[in-house]
Protein backbone atom coordinates (compact mmCIF):
# COMPACT_ATOMS: atom_id res chain seq x y z
CA UNK A 1 0.00 0.00 0.00
CA UNK A 2 1.33 3.29 -1.02
CA UNK A 3 0.10 6.24 0.83
CA UNK A 4 0.08 9.89 0.05
CA UNK A 5 0.89 12.85 2.32
CA UNK A 6 -0.02 15.05 -0.74
CA UNK A 7 -1.01 19.03 1.48
CA UNK A 8 1.47 18.44 4.26
CA UNK A 9 4.14 20.56 3.06
CA UNK A 10 1.64 22.96 0.68
CA UNK A 11 1.18 25.71 3.41
CA UNK A 12 -0.48 27.67 0.60
CA UNK A 13 -4.05 25.02 0.71
CA UNK A 14 -4.10 25.77 4.68
CA UNK A 15 -6.75 28.22 5.70
CA UNK A 16 -5.17 30.91 7.55
CA UNK A 17 -6.41 30.45 11.06
CA UNK A 18 -6.17 34.15 12.39
CA UNK A 19 -9.39 36.16 12.88
CA UNK A 20 -11.79 34.77 14.85
CA UNK A 21 -9.45 34.11 18.14
CA UNK A 22 -11.31 30.43 18.50
CA UNK A 23 -7.79 28.60 17.42
CA UNK A 24 -5.38 30.95 19.85
CA UNK A 25 -8.08 30.04 22.30
CA UNK A 26 -7.46 26.37 21.70
CA UNK A 27 -3.83 26.49 21.47
CA UNK A 28 -3.92 28.45 24.51
CA UNK A 29 -5.46 25.73 27.01
CA UNK A 30 -2.99 22.65 25.47
CA UNK A 31 -2.14 21.75 28.95
CA UNK A 32 1.48 21.21 27.61
CA UNK A 33 1.52 25.38 26.98
CA UNK A 34 0.43 25.96 30.65
CA UNK A 35 4.01 27.63 31.51
CA UNK A 36 5.20 28.68 27.74
CA UNK A 37 6.48 32.40 27.48
CA UNK A 38 3.65 34.75 25.65
CA UNK A 39 6.32 35.63 22.78
CA UNK A 40 5.96 31.70 22.31
CA UNK A 41 2.06 31.80 21.79
CA UNK A 42 2.23 34.31 19.22
CA UNK A 43 4.38 33.11 17.45
CA UNK A 44 2.48 30.04 17.45
CA UNK A 45 -0.62 31.57 16.44
CA UNK A 46 0.70 33.67 13.66
CA UNK A 47 1.94 30.34 12.26
CA UNK A 48 -1.27 28.49 12.69
CA UNK A 49 -2.73 27.10 9.96
CA UNK A 50 -6.26 25.13 10.16
CA UNK A 51 -7.60 22.94 7.71
CA UNK A 52 -10.61 20.61 6.89
CA UNK A 53 -10.10 16.87 6.24
CA UNK A 54 -11.91 14.44 5.08
CA UNK A 55 -11.96 10.29 5.89
CA UNK A 56 -8.95 8.24 4.96
CA UNK A 57 -6.70 11.37 4.03
CA UNK A 58 -3.39 10.82 5.45
CA UNK A 59 -1.45 13.80 6.85
CA UNK A 60 2.17 12.60 7.60
CA UNK A 61 4.14 9.28 6.78
CA UNK A 62 6.21 7.62 9.19
CA UNK A 63 9.99 8.83 8.05
CA UNK A 64 8.68 12.57 6.92
CA UNK A 65 10.83 15.16 7.86
CA UNK A 66 9.41 16.65 10.95
CA UNK A 67 8.62 20.29 10.53
CA UNK A 68 4.95 20.48 11.76
CA UNK A 69 3.48 19.35 14.91
CA UNK A 70 -0.64 18.97 15.09
CA UNK A 71 -3.46 20.12 17.51
CA UNK A 72 -6.66 18.09 16.94
CA UNK A 73 -9.81 20.90 16.94
CA UNK A 74 -12.26 18.18 16.37
CA UNK A 75 -12.22 14.62 14.43
CA UNK A 76 -10.30 11.65 14.84
CA UNK A 77 -6.98 10.89 13.94
CA UNK A 78 -5.09 7.19 13.49
CA UNK A 79 -1.57 7.21 13.96
CA UNK A 80 -0.07 3.86 12.61
CA UNK A 81 3.06 1.88 11.55
CA UNK A 82 3.59 -0.57 8.88
CA UNK A 83 5.24 -2.97 8.65
CA UNK A 84 7.33 -4.14 5.65
CA UNK A 85 5.00 -7.43 5.23
CA UNK A 86 2.03 -4.62 4.77
CA UNK A 87 0.26 -5.05 8.49
CA UNK A 88 -0.47 -2.18 10.02
CA UNK A 89 0.38 -1.39 13.98
CA UNK A 90 -2.18 1.59 15.63
CA UNK A 91 0.27 3.73 17.52
CA UNK A 92 -2.81 5.83 19.25
CA UNK A 93 -6.18 7.30 18.22
CA UNK A 94 -6.52 10.64 19.12
CA UNK A 95 -9.47 13.11 19.58
CA UNK A 96 -10.08 17.00 19.92
CA UNK A 97 -7.58 19.10 22.07
CA UNK A 98 -4.76 15.92 21.71
CA UNK A 99 -1.48 17.13 19.67
CA UNK A 100 0.66 15.08 17.80
CA UNK A 101 3.35 14.99 15.74
CA UNK A 102 6.14 16.73 18.44
CA UNK A 103 8.10 13.70 19.06
CA UNK A 104 9.73 14.31 15.74
CA UNK A 105 11.80 17.17 17.47
CA UNK A 106 13.80 15.28 19.03
CA UNK A 107 14.16 12.56 15.84
CA UNK A 108 16.67 12.03 13.84
CA UNK A 109 14.94 9.88 11.48
CA UNK A 110 11.71 11.68 11.08
CA UNK A 111 8.35 11.40 12.28
CA UNK A 112 8.11 8.37 13.94
CA UNK A 113 4.34 7.01 12.94
CA UNK A 114 2.31 8.24 10.01
CA UNK A 115 -1.35 9.87 10.34
CA UNK A 116 -4.49 9.16 9.31
CA UNK A 117 -7.93 10.76 9.46
CA UNK A 118 -10.64 8.21 10.75
CA UNK A 119 -13.37 10.44 11.17
CA UNK A 120 -13.47 13.91 9.58
CA UNK A 121 -10.85 16.29 11.19
CA UNK A 122 -10.51 19.71 11.56
CA UNK A 123 -6.43 19.98 12.18
CA UNK A 124 -4.03 22.92 13.02
CA UNK A 125 -0.68 22.78 11.91
CA UNK A 126 1.85 24.71 14.06
CA UNK A 127 5.97 24.84 13.13
CA UNK A 128 7.69 22.73 15.19
CA UNK A 129 10.86 24.66 15.08
CA UNK A 130 9.04 27.13 17.23
CA UNK A 131 8.07 24.56 19.72
CA UNK A 132 11.98 23.04 20.12
CA UNK A 133 13.26 26.74 20.57
CA UNK A 134 10.60 27.77 23.28
CA UNK A 135 11.55 23.67 25.02
CA UNK A 136 15.30 24.53 25.14
CA UNK A 137 15.04 28.14 26.57
CA UNK A 138 11.80 27.63 28.62
CA UNK A 139 12.77 25.26 31.52
CA UNK A 140 9.89 25.01 32.74
CA UNK A 141 7.82 24.17 29.61
CA UNK A 142 10.64 21.34 29.28
CA UNK A 143 9.77 20.02 33.06
CA UNK A 144 6.26 20.10 31.81
CA UNK A 145 7.14 18.36 28.60
CA UNK A 146 9.23 15.43 30.72
CA UNK A 147 6.01 15.27 33.05
CA UNK A 148 3.98 14.61 30.23
CA UNK A 149 5.97 12.34 28.81
CA UNK A 150 6.33 10.33 31.82
CA UNK A 151 2.53 9.75 32.03
CA UNK A 152 2.66 9.08 28.27
CA UNK A 153 5.57 6.32 29.76
CA UNK A 154 3.56 4.88 31.90
CA UNK A 155 0.38 4.51 29.61
CA UNK A 156 3.18 2.69 27.74
CA UNK A 157 3.94 0.22 30.18
CA UNK A 158 0.12 -0.45 31.28
CA UNK A 159 -0.17 -1.25 26.79
CA UNK A 160 2.89 -3.59 27.64
CA UNK A 161 1.77 -5.17 30.93
CA UNK A 162 -1.57 -6.11 29.76
CA UNK A 163 -0.72 -7.62 26.32
CA UNK A 164 1.37 -9.87 28.28
CA UNK A 165 -1.42 -10.77 31.16
CA UNK A 166 -4.77 -9.65 30.67
CA UNK A 167 -6.82 -11.79 28.05
CA UNK A 168 -8.67 -10.36 25.13
CA UNK A 169 -12.01 -9.86 26.71
CA UNK A 170 -10.03 -8.37 29.72
CA UNK A 171 -8.80 -5.89 27.51
CA UNK A 172 -11.44 -5.19 25.54
CA UNK A 173 -13.60 -4.23 29.29
CA UNK A 174 -10.33 -2.36 30.35
CA UNK A 175 -10.91 0.01 26.86
CA UNK A 176 -14.87 0.15 27.95
CA UNK A 177 -13.74 0.90 31.88
CA UNK A 178 -11.43 3.84 30.78
CA UNK A 179 -14.57 5.09 28.84
CA UNK A 180 -16.95 5.06 31.48
CA UNK A 181 -14.56 6.43 34.65
CA UNK A 182 -14.77 8.39 36.83
CA UNK A 183 -17.96 6.47 37.23
CA UNK A 184 -16.94 3.22 39.36
CA UNK A 185 -20.18 0.86 40.70
CA UNK A 186 -23.91 0.49 39.01
CA UNK A 187 -25.37 0.60 35.59
CA UNK A 188 -23.97 2.74 32.98
CA UNK A 189 -24.14 3.13 29.46
CA UNK A 190 -21.64 4.00 26.88
CA UNK A 191 -20.98 5.35 22.87
CA UNK A 192 -17.99 3.91 21.42
CA UNK A 193 -15.95 6.53 20.25
CA UNK A 194 -14.91 4.65 17.03
CA UNK A 195 -15.68 2.07 14.93
CA UNK A 196 -15.34 -1.49 16.48
CA UNK A 197 -12.88 -2.28 14.24
CA UNK A 198 -10.70 0.56 14.77
CA UNK A 199 -11.28 -0.18 18.50
CA UNK A 200 -9.77 -4.09 17.72
CA UNK A 201 -6.47 -2.21 15.92
CA UNK A 202 -6.03 -0.05 18.52
CA UNK A 203 -5.94 -2.95 21.02
CA UNK A 204 -3.44 -4.97 18.42
CA UNK A 205 -6.61 -7.57 18.16
CA UNK A 206 -7.28 -9.42 14.69
CA UNK A 207 -11.44 -8.54 13.90
CA UNK A 208 -12.07 -11.91 14.40
CA UNK A 209 -9.85 -12.28 18.10
CA UNK A 210 -11.98 -8.63 18.60
CA UNK A 211 -15.23 -10.33 17.34
CA UNK A 212 -14.61 -13.44 19.87
CA UNK A 213 -13.59 -11.65 22.98
CA UNK A 214 -16.42 -9.54 22.93
CA UNK A 215 -18.86 -12.17 22.45
CA UNK A 216 -17.43 -14.29 25.91
CA UNK A 217 -17.18 -10.74 27.48
CA UNK A 218 -21.04 -10.25 26.84
CA UNK A 219 -21.31 -14.01 28.07
CA UNK A 220 -19.55 -13.62 31.15
CA UNK A 221 -20.94 -10.55 32.33
CA UNK A 222 -24.46 -8.08 31.98
CA UNK A 223 -23.43 -6.08 28.82
CA UNK A 224 -25.67 -5.28 26.07
CA UNK A 225 -24.36 -4.27 23.29
CA UNK A 226 -26.82 -2.15 20.37
CA UNK A 227 -24.38 -1.09 17.54
CA UNK A 228 -21.72 1.73 19.01
CA UNK A 229 -23.87 2.00 22.24
CA UNK A 230 -22.24 -0.95 25.32
CA UNK A 231 -24.65 -1.08 28.47
CA UNK A 232 -23.00 -2.32 31.12
CA UNK A 233 -24.91 -4.01 34.17
CA UNK A 234 -22.78 -3.11 36.97
CA UNK A 235 -19.64 -1.13 36.45
CA UNK A 236 -17.75 -2.35 39.33
CA UNK A 237 -18.80 -6.29 38.39
CA UNK A 238 -16.51 -5.31 34.84
CA UNK A 239 -13.72 -4.14 36.90
CA UNK A 240 -13.74 -7.03 39.10
CA UNK A 241 -13.87 -9.04 35.74
CA UNK A 242 -10.52 -6.57 34.24
CA UNK A 243 -8.79 -5.54 37.51
CA UNK A 244 -7.44 -7.96 39.04
CA UNK A 245 -5.31 -8.43 35.97
CA UNK A 246 -3.19 -5.61 36.19
CA UNK A 247 -0.70 -3.61 38.43
CA UNK A 248 -3.14 -0.47 39.32
CA UNK A 249 -6.54 0.11 40.82
CA UNK A 250 -9.72 1.14 39.40
CA UNK A 251 -10.58 4.11 38.81
CA UNK A 252 -7.47 4.20 37.02
CA UNK A 253 -6.71 8.32 37.88
CA UNK A 254 -3.02 7.56 37.20
CA UNK A 255 -4.00 7.45 33.67
CA UNK A 256 -6.69 10.65 32.93
CA UNK A 257 -4.27 13.04 31.74
CA UNK A 258 -2.80 10.28 29.33
CA UNK A 259 -6.10 9.40 27.77
CA UNK A 260 -7.09 13.07 27.55
CA UNK B 1 3.66 -12.58 47.33
CA UNK B 2 5.12 -9.75 50.05
CA UNK B 3 8.18 -7.99 49.42
CA UNK B 4 10.49 -5.99 51.42
CA UNK B 5 12.82 -3.16 50.69
CA UNK B 6 14.62 -3.57 53.96
CA UNK B 7 17.58 -0.95 53.19
CA UNK B 8 15.82 1.48 50.61
CA UNK B 9 15.72 4.44 53.11
CA UNK B 10 18.63 3.35 55.70
CA UNK B 11 21.41 5.39 54.28
CA UNK B 12 23.74 4.20 57.03
CA UNK B 13 24.41 0.65 55.87
CA UNK B 14 25.05 2.29 52.49
CA UNK B 15 29.46 2.40 52.14
CA UNK B 16 30.05 5.68 50.88
CA UNK B 17 31.19 6.05 47.22
CA UNK B 18 33.51 8.45 47.57
CA UNK B 19 37.98 7.85 47.81
CA UNK B 20 38.83 5.55 45.00
CA UNK B 21 37.02 8.20 42.38
CA UNK B 22 35.32 5.05 40.30
CA UNK B 23 31.97 6.24 41.14
CA UNK B 24 32.82 9.87 40.18
CA UNK B 25 34.30 8.42 36.57
CA UNK B 26 30.87 6.31 36.40
CA UNK B 27 28.60 8.67 36.67
CA UNK B 28 30.53 11.46 34.93
CA UNK B 29 30.21 8.76 32.15
CA UNK B 30 25.94 8.66 32.16
CA UNK B 31 25.25 10.22 28.42
CA UNK B 32 22.09 11.92 30.05
CA UNK B 33 24.63 14.09 32.39
CA UNK B 34 26.64 15.15 29.22
CA UNK B 35 25.68 18.88 29.59
CA UNK B 36 25.10 18.90 33.33
CA UNK B 37 26.48 21.56 35.29
CA UNK B 38 30.03 20.67 36.99
CA UNK B 39 27.95 21.80 40.33
CA UNK B 40 25.39 19.11 39.78
CA UNK B 41 27.91 16.58 39.37
CA UNK B 42 30.08 17.21 42.65
CA UNK B 43 26.60 17.05 44.87
CA UNK B 44 25.46 14.12 43.09
CA UNK B 45 29.39 12.43 43.93
CA UNK B 46 28.74 13.62 47.72
CA UNK B 47 25.79 12.26 48.30
CA UNK B 48 26.70 8.94 45.75
CA UNK B 49 26.25 5.45 48.26
CA UNK B 50 27.40 2.32 46.92
CA UNK B 51 26.33 -1.05 48.04
CA UNK B 52 26.70 -4.75 46.76
CA UNK B 53 23.31 -6.92 46.59
CA UNK B 54 22.80 -10.47 46.43
CA UNK B 55 20.32 -12.13 43.65
CA UNK B 56 16.46 -11.61 44.62
CA UNK B 57 17.06 -8.71 47.30
CA UNK B 58 14.24 -5.76 46.63
CA UNK B 59 15.80 -2.48 46.05
CA UNK B 60 12.52 -1.10 45.86
CA UNK B 61 8.59 -1.13 45.73
CA UNK B 62 5.92 0.39 42.96
CA UNK B 63 4.69 2.99 45.24
CA UNK B 64 7.25 3.49 47.41
CA UNK B 65 8.35 7.75 47.80
CA UNK B 66 10.61 8.64 45.00
CA UNK B 67 14.02 10.18 47.34
CA UNK B 68 16.57 8.27 45.23
CA UNK B 69 17.39 7.24 41.72
CA UNK B 70 19.69 4.70 40.88
CA UNK B 71 23.03 3.96 38.53
CA UNK B 72 24.06 0.25 37.94
CA UNK B 73 28.09 -0.01 38.43
CA UNK B 74 27.77 -3.93 37.96
CA UNK B 75 25.01 -6.65 37.68
CA UNK B 76 21.41 -7.12 37.37
CA UNK B 77 18.37 -5.27 37.68
CA UNK B 78 14.79 -6.35 36.87
CA UNK B 79 11.77 -3.73 36.59
CA UNK B 80 8.62 -5.31 37.10
CA UNK B 81 4.83 -4.80 38.36
CA UNK B 82 2.72 -6.97 40.03
CA UNK B 83 -1.28 -7.40 39.35
CA UNK B 84 -3.76 -7.87 41.96
CA UNK B 85 -4.09 -11.24 41.14
CA UNK B 86 -0.28 -11.78 41.78
CA UNK B 87 0.94 -12.31 38.24
CA UNK B 88 4.68 -10.18 37.63
CA UNK B 89 4.84 -8.13 34.67
CA UNK B 90 8.42 -7.01 33.84
CA UNK B 91 9.06 -3.55 32.90
CA UNK B 92 12.54 -3.66 31.61
CA UNK B 93 15.56 -5.97 32.76
CA UNK B 94 19.21 -3.67 32.99
CA UNK B 95 22.66 -3.74 33.63
CA UNK B 96 26.33 -1.44 33.98
CA UNK B 97 25.20 1.85 33.04
CA UNK B 98 21.96 2.19 32.88
CA UNK B 99 20.10 4.45 35.32
CA UNK B 100 16.72 3.14 36.91
CA UNK B 101 13.87 5.41 39.56
CA UNK B 102 14.46 8.71 37.96
CA UNK B 103 10.99 8.41 36.31
CA UNK B 104 9.79 8.94 39.91
CA UNK B 105 10.88 12.50 39.82
CA UNK B 106 7.35 13.26 37.96
CA UNK B 107 4.89 10.61 40.13
CA UNK B 108 3.05 11.74 42.48
CA UNK B 109 2.09 8.30 43.41
CA UNK B 110 6.20 7.28 43.96
CA UNK B 111 8.23 4.83 41.55
CA UNK B 112 5.75 3.30 39.09
CA UNK B 113 7.54 0.21 39.17
CA UNK B 114 9.65 -2.67 41.87
CA UNK B 115 13.32 -3.19 41.12
CA UNK B 116 14.80 -6.49 42.24
CA UNK B 117 18.49 -7.62 42.01
CA UNK B 118 18.33 -10.42 39.30
CA UNK B 119 21.71 -11.13 39.15
CA UNK B 120 24.41 -10.27 41.85
CA UNK B 121 24.81 -6.08 41.86
CA UNK B 122 26.56 -2.97 43.03
CA UNK B 123 24.00 -0.10 42.48
CA UNK B 124 24.95 3.61 43.32
CA UNK B 125 21.95 5.68 45.44
CA UNK B 126 21.79 8.99 44.29
CA UNK B 127 19.53 11.70 45.60
CA UNK B 128 16.71 12.28 43.13
CA UNK B 129 16.38 16.02 44.25
CA UNK B 130 19.40 16.90 43.04
CA UNK B 131 18.36 15.57 39.48
CA UNK B 132 15.10 17.03 40.04
CA UNK B 133 16.57 20.74 40.85
CA UNK B 134 19.05 20.62 37.83
CA UNK B 135 16.42 19.68 35.76
CA UNK B 136 14.16 22.23 36.18
CA UNK B 137 17.10 24.82 36.05
CA UNK B 138 19.13 23.74 33.19
CA UNK B 139 17.24 23.73 30.12
CA UNK B 140 20.19 21.97 28.17
CA UNK B 141 19.75 19.12 30.80
CA UNK B 142 15.84 19.08 30.19
CA UNK B 143 16.19 19.14 26.76
CA UNK B 144 18.88 16.03 26.48
CA UNK B 145 16.50 13.85 29.08
CA UNK B 146 13.40 14.46 26.62
CA UNK B 147 15.22 13.26 23.63
CA UNK B 148 16.21 10.45 26.38
CA UNK B 149 13.04 9.51 26.72
CA UNK B 150 11.52 10.06 23.50
CA UNK B 151 14.03 7.44 22.21
CA UNK B 152 12.81 5.10 25.00
CA UNK B 153 9.03 5.61 23.83
CA UNK B 154 10.44 4.24 20.49
CA UNK B 155 11.47 1.73 21.98
CA UNK B 156 8.12 1.14 23.68
CA UNK B 157 5.90 1.72 20.93
CA UNK B 158 8.02 -1.10 18.73
CA UNK B 159 7.72 -3.52 21.68
CA UNK B 160 3.55 -2.89 21.77
CA UNK B 161 3.92 -3.23 17.59
CA UNK B 162 5.75 -6.28 17.80
CA UNK B 163 3.29 -7.85 20.36
CA UNK B 164 0.52 -6.94 18.28
CA UNK B 165 2.03 -8.35 14.63
CA UNK B 166 5.22 -10.56 15.60
CA UNK B 167 4.58 -14.70 16.66
CA UNK B 168 6.57 -15.93 19.89
CA UNK B 169 9.47 -17.40 17.60
CA UNK B 170 10.02 -13.77 16.17
CA UNK B 171 9.84 -12.13 18.97
CA UNK B 172 12.10 -14.52 20.10
CA UNK B 173 14.19 -14.23 17.12
CA UNK B 174 14.11 -10.34 17.76
CA UNK B 175 15.47 -10.25 20.79
CA UNK B 176 18.85 -12.36 19.43
CA UNK B 177 19.46 -10.04 16.68
CA UNK B 178 19.23 -7.16 18.88
CA UNK B 179 21.84 -8.48 21.02
CA UNK B 180 24.06 -9.52 17.43
CA UNK B 181 23.86 -6.56 15.94
CA UNK B 182 25.34 -4.30 14.49
CA UNK B 183 26.57 -7.77 12.60
CA UNK B 184 23.80 -8.29 9.76
CA UNK B 185 24.67 -11.43 8.35
CA UNK B 186 27.23 -14.67 8.03
CA UNK B 187 27.46 -17.14 11.38
CA UNK B 188 27.70 -15.71 14.68
CA UNK B 189 27.52 -17.04 18.38
CA UNK B 190 26.25 -15.06 21.52
CA UNK B 191 25.48 -15.39 25.19
CA UNK B 192 22.32 -14.96 26.49
CA UNK B 193 22.82 -11.87 29.17
CA UNK B 194 20.63 -13.69 31.50
CA UNK B 195 18.59 -16.59 32.67
CA UNK B 196 16.03 -17.89 30.03
CA UNK B 197 13.34 -17.80 31.82
CA UNK B 198 14.23 -13.99 32.87
CA UNK B 199 14.35 -13.74 28.76
CA UNK B 200 10.74 -14.91 28.82
CA UNK B 201 9.35 -12.29 31.40
CA UNK B 202 11.44 -9.80 29.60
CA UNK B 203 8.49 -10.91 26.13
CA UNK B 204 5.64 -11.11 28.07
CA UNK B 205 5.82 -15.22 27.25
CA UNK B 206 5.04 -17.82 29.55
CA UNK B 207 7.84 -20.14 29.98
CA UNK B 208 5.74 -22.83 28.01
CA UNK B 209 5.06 -20.67 25.47
CA UNK B 210 8.62 -19.73 25.32
CA UNK B 211 9.85 -23.25 25.40
CA UNK B 212 7.24 -23.97 22.34
CA UNK B 213 8.48 -20.60 20.11
CA UNK B 214 12.51 -21.36 20.80
CA UNK B 215 11.70 -24.86 19.49
CA UNK B 216 9.68 -23.58 16.74
CA UNK B 217 12.48 -20.83 16.34
CA UNK B 218 15.19 -23.68 16.61
CA UNK B 219 13.55 -26.25 13.83
CA UNK B 220 12.91 -22.87 11.20
CA UNK B 221 16.60 -21.99 11.30
CA UNK B 222 19.69 -23.16 11.67
CA UNK B 223 20.04 -22.23 15.30
CA UNK B 224 21.91 -24.17 18.13
CA UNK B 225 21.53 -23.99 22.01
CA UNK B 226 24.38 -24.76 23.86
CA UNK B 227 23.38 -23.61 27.70
CA UNK B 228 23.39 -19.81 27.71
CA UNK B 229 25.19 -20.05 23.88
CA UNK B 230 23.25 -19.24 20.77
CA UNK B 231 24.72 -20.03 17.49
CA UNK B 232 23.23 -18.62 14.17
CA UNK B 233 24.03 -20.31 11.18
CA UNK B 234 22.73 -16.58 8.91
CA UNK B 235 22.01 -13.84 10.92
CA UNK B 236 20.52 -12.63 7.38
CA UNK B 237 18.38 -15.50 7.51
CA UNK B 238 17.05 -14.64 11.19
CA UNK B 239 16.48 -11.22 9.89
CA UNK B 240 14.37 -12.04 6.65
CA UNK B 241 12.08 -14.49 9.61
CA UNK B 242 11.46 -11.52 12.15
CA UNK B 243 12.06 -8.37 10.29
CA UNK B 244 9.31 -8.76 7.58
CA UNK B 245 6.72 -8.35 10.74
CA UNK B 246 8.41 -4.77 12.09
CA UNK B 247 7.83 -1.14 11.01
CA UNK B 248 11.85 -0.75 10.85
CA UNK B 249 14.69 -2.43 9.17
CA UNK B 250 17.52 -4.08 11.13
CA UNK B 251 20.11 -3.35 11.91
CA UNK B 252 17.33 -1.04 14.23
CA UNK B 253 20.19 1.82 15.13
CA UNK B 254 17.27 4.02 15.96
CA UNK B 255 16.88 1.57 19.19
CA UNK B 256 20.32 1.47 20.19
CA UNK B 257 20.92 4.28 22.19
CA UNK B 258 18.12 3.10 23.97
CA UNK B 259 19.47 -0.50 24.59
CA UNK B 260 22.15 0.44 26.59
Amino acid sequence: MTLKAENIKDDAVFQAAGGGGVVERLIARVPLFANAAPGFLEALYKNARSKNYGKSHVLLLHGDKAEKFFLIRKGWVKLFRETIDGSQAVVDILTAGHVFGEAGMFEHDGYPYSAEIVEAAEIIALPLDVLDKEVADNPKMAYDMLASMTRHRRLQDREIEHRAIQNAPQRIGCFLLRLVQPVASGPVSVNLPYDKMLVAARLGMQPETFSRALSRLRNDLDITIRGATIEIDDVSALSDYVCGACSAMFPCSDLKSCDK
